[in-house]
């Protein structure tokens, strides 16, 4: 393994906000330096500088050219020194009446620069606390991944992407997954679901975690699983038991546990087109039905908060009934599950533990509203994280962008947190470049999401990469892109030049080039 | 140029289905066909056959292969019987009460095998004419264009999709164009438009239409602005009328036409972000604004009308001030434009011209809405022909996936067709495989809207593939996909064999695996 990766990007420079109430915080963003614009003024050629433009920034220590990179020692741990000495989670201190230094971090990380750019903002480090201590806003941080740059999931931020990398029985090795969480903080990964469940899976995580600036969730039945050789009526209670607190220990932030699975509602999946789709949900399920039992995660709820409790650890709602077909959205199932999910979150909230719901999977366009309301009606205001989901179901090979198009809907709806989906969903693991147009084709439903609900500030990047493209500043229209490399790469496929027109329509064809004329004779 | 060009479906053929009221028409179809599903049964292995599936096709004779294709000769001329000895457009006719070949011809199209399944639905050949008389829908179908299969573009039919081709001054070549063109037909493009404004517009147009099973769509002001050297003030209604004649006579079937720019209105994008991205649309504001006059577009829309009338040519009302950015969304100019629109569809109307309207663009999520209505408002139910709309502006080379969402949006709330967008947008010209793309995440859209709308039948291709990929019947998971070919290679890239998992989740955690043996548990 290469153990130096780094993490850069065009014309950008690594910069740190600092904090008020804990000075010594440090959150780092990306400052992307623009060219200044030319203008022709009375036959004089005027130089006009363009700001710098601030944006949110997941590519932790590997963009600091200050910072060295070993992954066998692993990245700084900034967040060690707050931790020291902490009992309570974070929705403990926000009920109490205490920000965090993790609950200033987020504020700013959130905001950036709306301040020095006069944008009104809603989000101060006590609108946080609010947040958090509501359960309308989660931050994953177990006390065990100092390593964790602090983010936030909650509809009132920004919304966000998490990745799922992870090996199966059949493929991939440690190597590759280490490098594909890296590149998925590259291209804006907010937060990472390591899914392994091959060999490995102890080792592979620890290799991630200690790498990982992102806060990292797990399945953890799946390594449960693995323990009893994949035969799900041996599951207990006490092996699923300890296999959270090992994980718990390593310093994963987040379970995806699918406590919601009550064996009265199991039968409502047999007159689906698709049946059951999740993992984790179909094992519990089995278990169920082989022992004629109610399962020990809802049995367990509450040893289950207690030990995620003592980590500061989230719990991620699993949704194991989840439709795997649009002919199977919002039916009985589903909204069983639901009920029993908003049951589940005031429990968790009641240990002060933070919680999140999971939410589907393929949903038409016009079922999505129900969807999204029925949780927020149901879950009392947790955030809601849902698996694109996927409008229709004819498209594999292509299903990141059926799964953006219902993404980027949910999200501005309310969704917090989206899983992205890559062009390999039905039909095999991601690889590398499967990763990047994931994260980026999630990235784009988050941002549309953004707009649409009116984050502060959202438009700005927008704004600043519409003016460079009308005034023919190439280079920064592609650095201000959320993927450089590759606009760069298809701008180079047909043209030579960066001038004042492309290859798409040649000189005397260029719209934005014969509108700035006719600018010009109104000037006159 | 290879002269036999052919295209071909895995386990699909070319059937065909026949009119009542004209017996000699023949719509063609693709038929998938499907394998059995395999059960056990008291321990005994039964097949249940699976019936095969019709889905609408745009590919025409190329995939017929008892059809002789000869690109130098051009292929069937399929509806020239029809149209002998024809004098009035299809407007005039629905507006008599008569149903033409061409109205029956898209009422089996658009519902293919809902009778067969027991589907409701509303489309027969006298509501095709009620909608047609209406304003309501377009049959794009040039007299001069007999190659082409009927199809109908309006709100309560299919959403339909068109792809730009076309080369520039500096690009591509006629082969290149003839086969995208066919390339597009294959992938499931409705329309096409060339949008050539290079050397040999004339001759690329005429390859392309006489090969061309689809309608085709031009922006004449591209040829006539080549024919004064690209100076826009040169131009003249005697050299735009000539143009407009001699691309009737070649077969075009509709043109955009950017007759909506008003003298009194171009100064309404001075305030804008990126003022105007409409090629045509800039020539001609840029020629009102040297001469000081209103567009000889405007002046001469009656004349533009009785052209297009003896032609059955139908009028696309170019947006030549469409949105360029998300800020530019909704504003003064794009809305004066589209007021004037709607006073120039009724005069389309009124020579019994068919026409639709173009839209946007570049819209945030949040402003589609207003943009359909007001639509539908200002411009009488006429059909909605929008570009996208990209619901962001910062992802260059992946604004199928940024258009796309918006486009699915849109076409849900009403639009009739959605004008693709590759991922080479703002960036250079597409090549094939940006086509293939393009039209893959269109068909996205439009599928998603179909679904959405509750488009009679527009889930049973979703429902059956749903159920295979429950079956792990591979093979026609793939088949019934949208890219079989890609679904395959992406397949194949992870998976030796077709069994009962893949390896996404290995053969432990195959959720649906595992799904079906709890439903096993049931029926014991």
């Amino acid at each position: 393994m290469e153990n130096n990766i780094k993490i850069s990007y065009p014309d950008s420079e690594k910069v740190y906000l600092h904090g008020k109430i804990y000075p010594d915080i440090r959150v780092g963003v990306r400052r992307i330096n623009l060219t200044p614009t030319i203008k022709m003024e009375k036959g004089k050629r005027v130089e006009k500088p363009n700001e710098p433009l601030l944006v949110y920034d997941t590519s932790g220590p590997y963009s600091d050219p200050e910072i060295d990179i070993d992954l066998r020692r692993g990245i700084p741990r900034m967040r060690e020194s707050w931790i020291e000495g902490r009992e309570g989670t974070q929705m403990f201190y926000a009920k109490q009446g205490i920000v965090t230094p993790e609950m200033e971090y987020v504020a700013i990380r959130e905001t950036m620069d709306c301040k020095q750019r006069g944008i009104d903002t809603y989000i101060t480090p006590e609108f946080v606390r609010q947040e958090v201590a509501a359960g309308r806003a989660v931050i994953p941080a177990n006390r065990r991944h100092p390593e964790s740059e602090p983010m936030i999931i909650g509809p009132r931020f920004r919304v966000k992407i998490n990745t799922n990398i992870g090996n199966s029985a059949n493929n991939s090795n440690i190597e590759e997954e280490v490098e594909k969480a890296v590149w998925s903080c590259k291209w804006g990964g907010d937060t990472i679901m390591d899914l392994s469940t091959g060999a490995d899976i102890h080792d592979t995580r620890e290799w991630i975690l200690r790498n990982c600036p992102v806060p990292l969730g797990t399945v953890p039945m799946y390594q449960a699983f693995e323990k009893v050789d994949g035969k799900a009526e041996k599951l207990t209670w006490e092996i699923f038991r300890d296999t959270l607190i090992e994980q718990c220990e390593q310093g994963v932030d987040y379970f995806t546990i699918h406590c919601g699975i009550r064996l009265q509602n199991i039968h409502l999946a047999n007159s689906r087109l698709t049946g059951m789709v999740s993992r984790g949900g179909s094992i519990i399920s089995k278990w169920c039905q082989v022992h004629q039992k109610e399962s020990f995660l809802y049995e367990h709820f509450d040893d289950i908060c207690e030990i995620c409790r003592q980590y500061d650890v989230a719990i991620s709602l699993g949704d194991g009934l989840r439709p795997g077909s649009t002919h199977d959205a919002n039916d009985a199932a589903q909204f069983a599950e639901l009920d029993t999910m908003g049951e589940l979150v005031e429990r968790a909230w009641a240990h002060d533990v933070q919680a999140f719901i999971e939410g589907p999977g393929h949903v038409p366009m016009h079922k999505i509203k129900e969807n999204m309301e029925r949780q927020i009606e149901k879950c009392h205001g947790a955030p809601f994280y849902t698996l694109g989901p996927l409008v229709i179901d004819i498209a594999p090979g292509y299903d990141h962008i059926t799964s953006a198009i219902g993404a980027a809907m949910i999200g501005w709806m309310g969704t917090a947190m989206l899983c992205y989906v890559t062009p390999k969903e039905h039909l095999g693991l991601p690889d590398k470049d499967d990763v990047r147009t994931g994260v980026i084709a999630y990235k784009i439903a988050a941002h549309a999401a953004d707009i649409a609900k009116g984050f502060p500030g959202a438009t700005l990047r927008d704004d600043a990469l519409s003016k460079a493209r009308y005034e023919f500043r190439w280079k920064d229209q592609f650095n201000l892109s959320l993927d450089p490399d590759r606009a760069l790469e298809y701008y180079k496929q047909s043209n030579d030049v960066g001038g004042r027109y492309c290859t798409m329509c040649g000189p005397h064809f260029c719209a934005m080039r014969i509108s700035q004329t006719i600018e010009k004779c109104d000037e006159q």
